[in-house]
Order: structure tokens, then sequence, then C-alpha cells
């Protein structure tokens, strides 16, 4: 891969927030190893169109998350009792180790039933404008009780996680510290929810090679990946993939240019269609959230594409009718590698036990 | 439940090992608060039959347990692809969050088919003389072996999961790095289990109460779980449920004094007969160690009995040939409460994404 030149960004940006002008190239001196006219004006247009994912957890509720909450939340999130089977969590779809998913085309739950989408990641969830490929929850606590309800994922009922964790006097403690002004109806299903919503505010991803760029360390994204930042601007991916999450904010047709096949783009799942039921939402879904793409194959609402470097192909014919050239293919994976980042630190919650009154596995 | 008096435990301990002479009952001076005496007798008589949880791992292989084996290990543990449909991990039936069990009658594996006994927990395992309940598995890198390729369980095969493991670059380069003298050929599925082996011998739970006790804290155990803690080793708990893990370490015949219901103890599980094909083996099992054993039910190898006192009583009866009364299997069960301890700390690992040569689930 060449190195940048900045005439290449003066030519082809096309974004006019960062077009520099001629006059202000001429006066800049010679650049250093790292070209730094190149990367102020990438590092500008940029950030037009994204922001690095904060340090700290975002407010949930219009509130700092609450500590007791979240910790509550954690042991919801590992907790089998919430399933029917007592055998499958949150976890079990959305796992901490992989990505915030389950690396699978689409989910397994109970019964070993699969589900009809690919799980998406729970790690920057947060920053999503509504939940779900089809955007059908407006946030993570509508989210969270969808699949303890879902017959083909956990199959439990609101009455009866109320129940288990009634059973058990641990919880019934943390959730009364957790929500002290509820006193006695502190155990509901509304308020699993919110600890579940609390806890996945933490699971925030702020330390990729991209969040570095956009802080100001040029030497973070390889010459490579700051050419894939530019095309992924510039050929209009950004249009849909933007935000702090590239993606996860609003709403489009798949194949809106060139429909891919029907192993992608099934003819049985209409996507956002089944939540309007407006006509110009059919076959619309959510524009992926990019965070950590690299670690969360497959790809797509139907997850039948194991290769970043296919997607993204595909994204081009589909969405903006062109046939990326495979070095642009190739640029823009390595730029997507870009947003790959540590994990945070989760320990393992201990949970308690049950008791006679707790209602058994089915 | 009475405070125990001196006389009590010299009238009935019944084991000449801590049996103390009048004489040295008249030279003791008054007792504290807590009856010293009575706790110095209990606990040389327990310190003869049990020991406490050491605070650091025990030596696996007459080595100390490596880091570098223990971390891949626990990347092991927790990775779904060593299963065929990349959902099922070693954590699903022995989850570190509850117990290192599953809490349901018999594990759930592949396809949701349930095999054939209750999963053991795997804290506190490599105190073990040998693994699983008919103790086929003469240690844990044995045992590790077993589940992965059980058609009911991970259903994969050695050749798949060696495969899986060199298409990952940071499981080839943590293998090296565990196994440096193996060089280009570190990535085997004996190397596997070594690695798990590893880590397992880490999931030790030291700081019980009765570990207190042993070590010489009086006010470790309340007043009744010393009189079952006496009981236990008085009625003939201990003569099987013996040694660090209270268990773990030799095999009986379920049923010896009364054969408990078809429920409990169905025809078609012969127990360590399939292993020895020896007649005496027929229904022998392990004696299952009683470490955490509040946070393991469903209890049996069948997983039928959910009340840890009515196992207890079903004990008393089928091994004892005795009807234990209500205080007697009360006393005993609190003892058994106190042998829950903090889990240790465990933080998620980061598992590496697949590649395009990993093989995809089925």
């Amino acid at each position: 891969m060449p190195r940048l030149s900045r005439s290449f960004f003066v030519q082809t940006l096309g974004l006019t927030a960062f077009m520099l002008s001629a006059t202000a190239i001429a006066q800049t001196p010679a650049p250093p190893a790292t070209a730094t006219p190149a990367d102020a004006a990438l590092r500008a247009a940029a950030l037009e169109v994204f922001s690095a994912i904060p340090t700290t957890p975002p407010t949930v509720r219009e509130q700092p998350v609450s500590p007791a909450m979240a910790e509550l939340g954690k042991m919801l999130f590992f907790e089998p009792r919430l399933s029917r089977s007592h055998i499958i969590t949150c976890n079990t779809c959305h796992s901490l180790s992989t990505g915030g998913s389950d690396n699978i085309p689409t989910s397994i739950g109970h019964g070993f039933m699969r589900g009809p989408r690919n799980a998406p990641t729970v790690y920057n969830a947060v920053f999503n404008a509504a939940q779900f490929w089809d955007g059908r929850a407006a946030n993570l606590r509508e989210q969270a009780k969808g699949p303890v309800q879902a017959s083909v994922e956990m199959n439990s009922t609101p009455e009866r996680v109320v129940q288990t964790l009634n059973s058990i006097p641990e919880y019934v403690a943390a959730f009364r510290t957790a929500f002290p002004a509820a006193g006695g109806n502190a155990v509901s299903f509304d308020n699993m929810a919110l600890a579940i919503e609390s806890f996945e505010a933490t699971l925030i991803t702020p330390n990729a090679p991209f969040d570095r760029y956009l802080n100001g360390d040029n030497a973070a994204l390889t010459a490579e990946q700051k050419t894939g930042l530019h095309l992924f601007m510039e050929r209009g991916c950004s249009t849909c993939h933007s935000g702090v999450n590239l993606g996860g904010q609003a709403y489009f047709p798949f194949g809106v240019a060139e429909r891919p096949g029907a192993r992608i783009l099934p003819d049985s799942d209409k996507g956002r269609f089944a939540v309007t039921q407006t006509e110009g939402d059919e076959f619309a879904f959510r524009a992926g959230p990019l965070r950590n793409i690299a670690l969360t194959a497959p790809y797509f609402h139907s997850g039948q594409v194991w290769d970043l470097r296919e997607a993204v192909a595909i994204m081009g014919s589909s969405q903006l009718g062109i046939q990326l050239s495979d070095a642009d293919a190739t640029a823009i994976t390595a730029f997507l590698n870009a947003l790959t980042a540590p994990m945070p630190t989760v320990t393992m919650p201990e949970l308690p036990p049950s008791t006679a009154t707790t209602p058994r596995p089915e």
C-alpha cells in the first residue's frame, strides 16, 4: 500500500468541511515522518462523521450508571435461571469472551432451536439509537425483556422470572439495594431489565486504534487503515455507518442499489416492515454498528457471510451500486480492523443457590 | 440447637483418636465463651479424617501449575469452538458462577440432548482421586477429553479441535508459549487437555467456614454445624466422605443398606460396573465430593433430589441403614452448608477470532 500524499486527500476526500486550500498547504512546513497535514485533514473529516468512544460509561435514563444496578445486572446477565431450561443466559448469545456475540449464523436457544437473525453484539450497544436489527426496542431495557420470553431463546415468562428471583433471598436483597425506593416491590420484570441495561451500559470498548487516532495519535492507524478510513467516507459507507458506533443509528433498505442473493437476504425476513407496516421499510434493517466488527463474524442479519472483506464488497454493490476494487475493499477492511478494541475486564459473578420454592428447570 | 457440652463429645464422639480422658477434662480450666476443649477434641477428630483446602493450587503432574498453561486453559475452558455447534463450552455444564456445575438433573449438550448423569463440580475436582461418577478418567487431563468428543455434549473430534486451534494464530502462539519444548507440535489434543487441567487446578475454594474451623477458628462454625460435623463422623458418613473433598476418593455401591427407588437409582445406570465389569461394582459410584454441596443441587448421579436435607436422609437409609432423626439430618445439613466457600475470582478471557480456515459451526 503506497504512502498517502497530501494531494491524494485534497483530490479525493470530497468533503468540504476539511478541504485544505492550496494556500494552506503551501504554508505548511515540510511534513515530519508522519504526514501531519494529511492526518489533520483526515481526522477533521472523521470527526465530522464519527466520534470516539468515551472512556467512562454514558448516562442511562439520564443518570450515571448506578453501581448497585450494574452489579445486579451482571448477575442477571449470567443468570441461567432466567431461562426455562436453566442453561441459557444473556451471555450465551452475547458472549463477552467473543466480541459480545455468538459467532454463529443465527442464534441457538431453547431446545436447540434457531432464531431468525444473527445476534448483534452487546458491546457498545448502549450507543445505538435503537436495539435489534429492526429497531423494535427503543433501548436496552426494552431489549432485555425480549429474549427472556422468546420461545426460541430463553422461553421464560415475566411471572416465572419474578417467582424465581423472589425465591432467592440474595436476589431480593440485591434488588432492594439497587432499587431502594421500590421497597417490597423491588423485584420486578421491569427492574430486571433496568439492571441489565445498567450493566450493559458499562460494556464499552473505548481504546480501539480508531479511537486513539480520533484522539490525536497519528501512529494509531497504519497507512492502509488511513486509506481505508478515507475510502469509507469518500465512497459513501459513512452515510449510513456513522456516529460513535459507525452504525446503529438508522434504518436502510438492504439491496437498495442491487439486491443480494436470497441466501444473504431471504424473502422471509422483511426487516423493519414487521415493525412499521410501512411499504418503504420492506427489507430495511438497522445499519449494523461496526465497532469490533472483526470479532463478530458471520455478518448481516442472516449471518451467512463469514469474511469481512466479502461483506465490504457486498455492501459496495448492494448499497452503493459500486464494484469496489480489490485494493479499496482491502483498505476498507484494514480500517474496520482498527475498530477492534480491548474488551473491559469482567469478573464472573457468584450466583446464589436456588431454594425450595425456586421453579425447577423444564 | 442447644450448646454442646464437653461431656456430649466424650459420650458420643466414639473415635478413640480424640477421646479425652476424664483426667484431662478435670485439669482443664473453666471453659471460655467458646468451649475450647470440645472444639479441640472435635477438631482433632476432624483432622484425622479431613483436611483443609490449601490456599495455593496443588501441584499438577508433580509440578507447580504453569501460569502460561493455566491462562491458555482458561481460554479453552470458555472456548465454544471446542464444540461442533460453537455454542457449548466447558463452562456450560461446569459454570464457575453456579458452584462449578449446571444445577440441572443431567446435563444438556449438543442438540439439546440430555446426558446420562448429573455434572460434577469442577471446583476442587483436582483433589479427587479420579474423575466422573464412575472414575473412568484417572485425572483432569483425561477427563477433559471426554465431553469434547461425547455426542450428547460437545460432539467434536480431536482432529476438528486441532484444526480449529491451528487455524487461529493467537492460539498457536499461546500453545507455543505454554509448551515451548513441543515446537511446531505444540497444538495438540493432549496439550489442550493438559492446559485445561492446569486451569482447573487453580479452581480451588480454600476459605469455607469448615476450613477456617480446621485451621483453628472456633467461631467459624455455629454450634449446630459443630453438632453436624460430629454426627457426620459418628454416624459413619465420613467413612466414605473423607479427605480434603469429603468424598471423591473411592467407590461404594449406592443402596448397600437399602436400595433407593428407581427414580434415584435407575436400573439402566450400573455405575462403575461399566468401567470394571466386576460384579461387585454394580451400582457403585464415586462417593460425591461434598465441597460447596449447597451450591450444586440437584443431587446424586441421577440429579433427582433437589433438597440437601432429603439427600442426607437418603444417604442415611441407603448407605448406613439408619433413619436419621429430623434433628440429626438438620444438623448434618447445617454442617454441609459450612462447606460453602467464596469462589476464586475469574476474569472472562478474551478469545481470538476465527479465520478463513477455522471449521464452521455445524
